[in-house]
């Protein structure tokens, strides 16, 4: 019983069907029937002209969306539990050149806009410090939290006040949105650039990079092929984006997977760690319970020495949720 | 009937298949064990111990390739017509943050050892010129002729002799064993990383890159995953590269689109204008006979003014080889 | 009466004459008579065989030197108050090609044998995590205070045990060494290279870095060029460092500006915030008490709401020290 | 008698007193009385509101100055000749981040307004080539010829057309206004930005970048001190600079430089392989006509196997020059 990421889930039968779909020859790289429509069909879901970039990874479309925003003598302000900070091997400092990462923290892995304010004003206006130029938020949050509306919004404004650029991580952006219960515009706010999940919500190998600025996808374009990410059979990126948002196929899978969440927490009870607002679940656990568990079949990771994390995915079935929330009652 | 390139055409059922084989979670990255059987695979098939890394473009390999042969302060040479000068975007200058492409010429974008030794032996070795730290050779070159053994054994000796890393970009490596009948080790000679190219060849978006220093592909997978290459569910890029090399796919593949190229190339005789040693031909071809071509529903590209490009590819009609070779013949 | 910095203080006329005295032309660059006559004067000053480049600042030292030991995809583990941190404007990402800074905590500016590992078992040693390749000290520290040869010689061994690289800033070397009283050799431990610094101790534009491992300034020798950073009339460089270190200026000027320090602490009391170890005073003073000391002429840095800084420099006057002595001790 | 090169000539006497004159400390960086006259004296000098930065080496600040033009994907055109592509160590790749050159050719080293449009015309404007942003001229050229008022504005047109930004090289800018009898707003034309020497031409060690459009000036400000460009004691580069361009003492030092090159081409007669347009003197010399001028006590360069070059600098002694002269003849 597998709860160690969504990042190795299976693929989506509508996926499959839409690769498939992709087969016959059409012309190279994003100039294909498929890649041209991603547009319109993103500008739909989210109400507002956007243009959008498929990349293979979030990494990929994380860093490429902050190398758009930050000159390379630029920062990036981020929570220090982010994802760009801690498990993209550096993969920020090479596609900016080199800008840094500034850190905040907050509860839940959440910035708030006190943390935000708070650490920009010790920024000197000098040659000699480095100036903040974008803010990355991540919808959810590591710790599978979300920023509510209003959250956004008092952030947005303090990068407004100041002119930086706002970057969303939505490696599990679906996830927030479902739990929510809004539009995926309100979920992601005023930002400038979205990196849409794909990969964890049951497709193969396709991120959506959302520029709400288009100018900034004209950059991201010819950074994308200098980054070696622009591939020739682009139309089997295209074709998994369009498989995942039409028919609702990226809020269908987020909500089964934020379901086997929600029964877990309920087994979970007081040992929880953070709310469970989206698909991941933190717990406190002994060294002795995790053996246990392990030795019940389920599979997760070690967070720190006294405590778990277990992940659900679009394909995690009831009857594993129940008997994780089960064992976990019973411990 | 589309000669276009072949970088846009089908995926082989083959590799179809292997995909779906894929499906069912594995742990992630490369810690699968379609991944973790690629070294001994590609080792089998070139006879001697190789470290291997997927990539989903031929870019990304070129350049992870290059950027763990040289240090920013260096240069790669190459011939003028290189992928890597003049088709990645500035790729290489991205990924080894900076280094410099020393250029030389050649008979059918193939550098000469001759010309090789005459434009190093220009470079003064102090710190105000860039010193070549690598070599980097196509096969099939860019205008589609293959290398003997013996032209990268005496380039090879060049190298060798002034501590030179090799490097071979095999965008149509496949092409090239299949068209010298030689073995696969014997096509690439005594380099240090060939990019081993699947994408043109049947594949989606793998492509291999061999180490047969495994010194350097410790640094590439730090590499990977800094450059957002890095995939989740990389068992699906094993997959295709385990289906290409199994079973012989990769030549059959390749010696179906030379067979194709063979026969355009009859037709066009003396319009020529380099040899046919691969899958692409170029000719001597006004603008009213390109027009008349594309009437008769033909697509390709023009080459300059006076000539165009074919590409064939594994999944190229018989019937069309044939109706373009009868068509350039009546021209 | 000027304690603002040591960085902008006046020439040493032991340095103005041996500038007149490379007037003379010379070959260029670092072929020079005196730039070819660093290593030896360095090596006998540190006791062992060293290879020494000029360079104009303390940044590009630094830097220098730190991108002798790192790869892009490695970070350089230092202290939160590092001048590398938060004082070069981004000019380690730049050098480094984007490797990572990694901070941690310690009294005086200086880092524990304790903290550094604790904060290295903490990172995951694989693709996902940024690798620390380096350990950056400062000598005297940002805060004024001084490693002894035993700190140094545990976080030497941390170093040596995962194989890290060790670098010392060292802007306030001089003011280290006059203070600990031992040799250059002992305060610096066992580093593999050391920003030898001049500017604040009476030179006009020459830093030295001095490479305990040669083969880190073969590299360091090509980036110095690659950085716009090798002077063409480089011997006025070679000159001043000479100057510093012949007949002893460097220790004599740092001892000048030590004792000026320890006379205003002797004022400074129970504010102390830090000791005084080397040449700045860092002290707890309200608004009004500092807007009374520039009443009286002197010069100084705010340090947060609540302190102020001072800096002494070769060249600062006795009755200066002893009025700011007084001055304080009346607040 | 040395005719090596201008780059390693005494400093002028004026630059001695203007140096000794800035001694007494002033406040860091470029916040001096001196730093911050630079851009009303250049101004001056050029009859517009120019942004002046100093720079310790002519690379730092033809790099500095393409940085704030090009983006990391972007390429700057030069001639083949130029001192960014030969020997600068690889500067512009580093400073840029990995932008390319492009290179063209042209007679004497500079390039002409069609060389420059053909090879533009040749670059397609998509993602997989780079995308030429700026031109670098080189005033006088590598091979001491210099570009007139009407070059440079055919050069200029083009750049205009295309948004392309304008850079020029101007290690030798003195010698060439001093050789064109025009005014230096004239002898740049319209660049985006100058590198103005001073170092081969009397000064230590500090150069202007003198920018045009001040927005540029603004990035430039924050690259300066990322690359460790930003002396402390800035006020001494400062200095260097009033000194050269108060009371014309830049063309009295390139008119002098010039008038001894124009006494050695007299006796070079038809051995001049360039017009002598500024301080430089290439001509056809065998191997044993080198080694006799050798003999004679003449130092200088080979310039491949059947050439050599010669330069004066503005102390280069009349009796020097005249007996070059002679000896040249007398060949």
């Amino acid at each position: 019983m597998h709860f160690l990421s969504d990042n190795a889930a299976a693929v989506h039968p509508q996926v499959w069907r839409a690769l498939h779909d992709a087969n016959a020859a059409d012309t190279p790289y994003d100039t294909d029937r498929l890649s041209r429509a991603l547009d319109d069909s993103f500008s739909a879901l989210f109400g507002r002209d956007v243009a959008v970039l498929w990349m293979a990874t979030g990494t990929a479309a994380n860093c490429l969306a902050l190398a758009s925003m930050v000159a390379p003598h630029g920062a990036v302000f981020c929570h220090h539990e982010a994802h760009i900070e801690n498990d993209e091997g550096g993969a920020p400092g090479f596609f900016t050149h080199g800008a840094k990462l500034v850190l905040a923290g907050g509860a839940d892995a959440r910035l708030t806009a006190e943390s935000v304010a708070a650490r920009l004003d010790a920024i000197r206006d000098d040659v000699h410090q480095v100036p903040v130029q974008a803010i990355s938020l991540t919808q959810a949050s590591e710790l599978g939290c979300c920023y509510r509306p209003d959250d956004l919004a008092a952030i947005a404004e303090i990068a407004r006040a100041r002119s930086l650029r706002l970057h969303m991580d939505g490696a599990r952006f679906a996830n927030a949105v479902a739990f929510l219960g809004c539009t995926p515009a309100e979920a992601c706010g005023p930002v400038d650039a979205l990196s849409f999940g794909c990969v964890k919500n049951g497709a193969m190998n396709a991120e959506a990079v959302v520029f709400f600025d288009p100018t900034l996808a004209d950059v991201a374009r010819r950074q994308r092929k200098r980054a070696g990410q622009l591939q020739s059979k682009g139309r089997f990126l295209a074709a998994q984006l369009h498989a995942m948002i039409s028919d609702g196929l990226w809020l269908a899978n987020a909500r089964a997977a934020n379901a086997a969440a929600a029964e877990i927490a309920g087994g979970a009870g007081a040992r929880l760690l953070h709310p469970v607002e989206a698909n991941e679940i933190f717990l406190r656990c002994t060294a002795d319970e995790r053996a246990a568990l392990r030795t019940q079949g389920f599979g997760f990771y070690d967070w720190g020495p006294d405590a778990a994390r277990f992940v659900t995915a679009w394909d995690t079935r009831d009857e594993h949720a129940l008997a994780l929330a089960r064992a976990l009652q019973a411990l």
